[in-house]
Parts: structure tokens; C-alpha cells; sequence
């Protein structure tokens, strides 16, 4: 059989959108295939992983379609698929850390969902969804993850408010001081969750007295210390996956 | 009285390392006199907050003693000294995220000692250490911190171990697969402790085993994803902050 492409994170995994199972080719988008041929130098019969969010990740025989084009056809199932921890990271985007570095942390510490959230007091006045989700694609198939984060389209805090699925218990990481740790906040709850987590300066406050009026916002506290915007988001989840998630 | 000077992140906070007390004045180095004057336009009775690691945090009244110097006079404690966690940070350095960075975050997260370890894997050649320990000043300043997490030189992970307290549990975060999850190991433990968080590619096989030989080692895991260093350090800090540390 052939050889295993590798890089420098491991074995090289593909995310594909569409299906796969025995035999099946899948062709590879364009910047897939410019990578495998010009950054890796793959040829025919060349190995790769290829997973799609939905039917686990297949061993599979890179082909050579044409001078550009590359297909994948899968051997075997490498790993089954399994349900994931159903945990978003809502965020208001900050100027110092580019949104792209949030999205891969987020996916690699197994964030289900990304919203991109405006607040009053956030300075970062436009965001790049698709590169945020092209980022969510890359940090996934890094990670060893089995499916991809969505990345949602920017809104405003009132409106991701207003549209919020009640029975989804929202952690609006407060700087309040009399908001319960995280951590017991998050053993105490089940079901789907969120992170919340505020731009430079933290939320202004009337929306933290409209926050605090919601039956699916529970206002919790990451330690004494000011923690920025982006070691919020990843502290959360991090807590969150070792209370709720899947590294327990 | 005088006029507090603020910044983007709130109030100005100042580490100094001399003696702080009732109506002590201390001259500001160079630099923060020079940031003071001529990115926050400081004047004479404008007021800071400062603060040593030992004599918990002062109002202080600044008063400019020529062009270019000035002092603080300290007129009233703002924050009593309080013991923090005894959590260290050992890191091999990577190449992708700068190790400023990780200073940043782990200063943020409260690590009390920040460690870099050069590895069998590592990559980064050499590390700029006073760089560092400026950072960890600047992120101590900005978290509110009392205290600035010591940075000591890089040492080889040999040394590291050779000269490692014996008392003090080490969390090494292991992608063995048969490591238990970092939050339950983390409950069982008490005393002073320490993550440590390979390179790139993370540890070879004889670290890890010379490392799962040791007594005062605890092979600990971070979920069924593939970390980045980076990441690795961080969700570690937190997980231990929330479970043993100051975050209860």
C-alpha cells in the first residue's frame, strides 16, 4: 500500500464536505490539492486521513486526476465517528488578538459552535467570517477532530440575545466580583452550554444588568485576576470541557 | 487630591521593586517614568497604584523631580498582600507562539514561577529570558496582580528534573492516551505543583518514560484533542487555578 503523508503536526487529515465510506473517491478542492502537490510533493497512492463531520475519518489513496487535479479514494475507516460536547464560544472580537488565533484555539479546545458577537464597547469594527471558518477547517484537521466548528456570522449582542435558544444555559464570564467560578456553575447545569466573553474594557453596564435578567445567562468568575478577552474564551472552555465536556 | 491616570486597561499600575509604605516616596525607573510622561502626559499629583509582591498594593501621588524623572509618594493602601497559588509554568518553547505570549497568558492565569525547558524536540534555539521577566512585569501590571511571576533561565529538561523539588507535584501534560484527566489528578494532589507542556511533535519516548519513572511526576491528560503547546499550557493553568487554585 502506499506511503503516509505526513507533516509537521502528524499524519495529514483532510476535511472533505462530502460523503464517505468504502471505495468511495471524493475530489479534492483546488487548495487542498496545491498543497498535497507543491508544499508536500504527494503522488498517486500517496495516504492521507479524510474526515467530513458526519461518517468518521477514512484512510484514503490520494490519485492523480490531472496536472492540478487530485481525487482521494477511501480504503478503510480509521476512527468512528462520536457525538461531540455541545459547547459554543459566543466572543465580541478584540483588537490586540486577531480573531483568527481565538477560532483555533476554540476548535482545538473542541468548541462545537463560534459566534462572533458586537458589544457596545467593541473596537474591532468589521470581522472576515470566511477566513475565520477556512481557520476553523485548518486548526480541526490539526487537532484530530472528527468535524468542524461552524463559524457563524457576526451579530449584535442584543440580537444573538433576542434569538438565543432558551434551553442552551449561557456563562457570561462577568467581572462583576459576585458571580459563582465557572467551574461550579458548570458541574450544577446539563445540556447544551456557552461561553461568553466581553471585548477591551469588558461589557458596559446595561448589558450586564440585561444579561443578568435572563433565565439561560448564568454569570460566572474566572479567578481574582483580569484575565484578557481571549485567555477568558480559552480558560472557559478549557474549565468547561473538564467539568461537562470530554476530558473528564 | 490628585487626578487618576488611566489607561486602555483601567487604572495605572505600577511594579516597583523597593519598599512600599505609609508616605514612603520611591523613584520610578526610567521607563516608566518616560511612559508616564509622555504616553499618559503625567503631572505632578496625578495619582497611581503600586505595588512590590510583598507589601500589597498603594495609592501613590506622582511628583516629577526634574525633566525626566519623577517619583511616587505612597499616601494609602489600595490592596492588601495576599499569598497566591503556588502553581509553576515548565514549557519547552515553540516556534509558532512566541514565548512572550506565553508569559502574557501565564502571568494572567497566575503562575507564581515560569520555567522555559529545552527538550529533545525543541526547535527555538535560544530565548531572549529578560524579555520575558518584562513581560511578566507588564501582565502583572495589567491583571491586577500583587505580585510578578519569577522567569528563570532556560535549563535543559535533564537539569530540570535533576534539581526538581521533590515536594512539588508535576503535572506533565502527556499525549499517551492512558493519562488521567488533569482535573482529577489536580483534586488528589495538594501542595505546591507544577504543568509542564512539550515542543512541537511534544516529548520523545525517553523523556517520557524517564519522565513517568519519577516520583514526583503525574502524567495528566487535557481531553481526546491534539493540543498546540500553547494551548496546553494555558487550559492546564486554568484547570489547576479552578481546582486547587484561587479561583474556588
Amino acid at each position: 500500500m502506499g506511503e503516509e503523508l505526513t507533516e509537521a503536526g502528524g499524519k495529514t487529515r483532510l476535511y472533505v464536505p462530502g460523503d464517505l465510506g468504502q471505495d468511495v473517491a471524493v475530489s479534492l478542492a483546488q487548495g487542498q490539492a496545491h498543497y498535497l502537490l507543491n508544499v508536500l510533493r504527494a503522488k498517486s497512492g500517496n495516504l492521507v486521513l479524510l474526515f467530513n463531520g458526519r461518517d468518521g475519518e477514512w484512510l484514503a489513496q490520494i490519485v492523480q486526476t490531472d496536472k492540478r487535479g487530485l481525487s482521494a479514494k477511501c480504503l478503510r475507516p480509521s476512527k468512528a465517528q462520536r457525538a461531540v460536547p455541545d459547547i459554543w464560544l459566543a466572543f465580541a472580537p478584540i483588537k490586540k488578538t486577531p480573531s483568527d488565533y481565538l477560532v483555533q484555539k476554540a476548535t482545538e479546545l473542541g468548541a462545537s459552535c463560534i459566534l462572533p458577537v458586537f458589544t457596545r464597547r467593541t473596537i474591532v469594527g468589521r470581522i472576515n467570517t470566511e477566513r475565520m471558518a477556512a481557520n476553523a477547517v485548518e486548526a480541526a484537521e490539526q487537532s484530530g477532530r472528527l468535524s468542524v466548528p461552524e463559524v457563524r456570522q457576526a451579530v449584535t449582542l442584543d440580537s444573538l440575545l433576542r434569538a438565543w435558544p432558551s434551553e442552551r444555559r449561557l456563562f457570561f464570564c462577568d467581572e462583576g466580583g459576585d458571580a459563582q467560578p465557572l467551574a461550579k456553575s458548570a458541574r450544577d447545569q446539563s445540556g447544551p452550554a456557552a461561553i461568553l466573553t466581553g471585548p477591551e474594557g469588558g461589557f458596559d453596564p446595561t448589558e450586564r444588568k440585561a444579561l443578568r435578567e435572563l433565565d439561560f445567562v448564568a454569570p460566572v468568575s474566572l479567578g481574582p485576576r483580569i484575565l484578557r478577552a481571549d485567555t477568558a474564551a480559552l480558560a472557559g472552555l478549557a474549565i468547561w470541557q473538564s467539568v461537562r465536556g470530554d476530558w473528564g
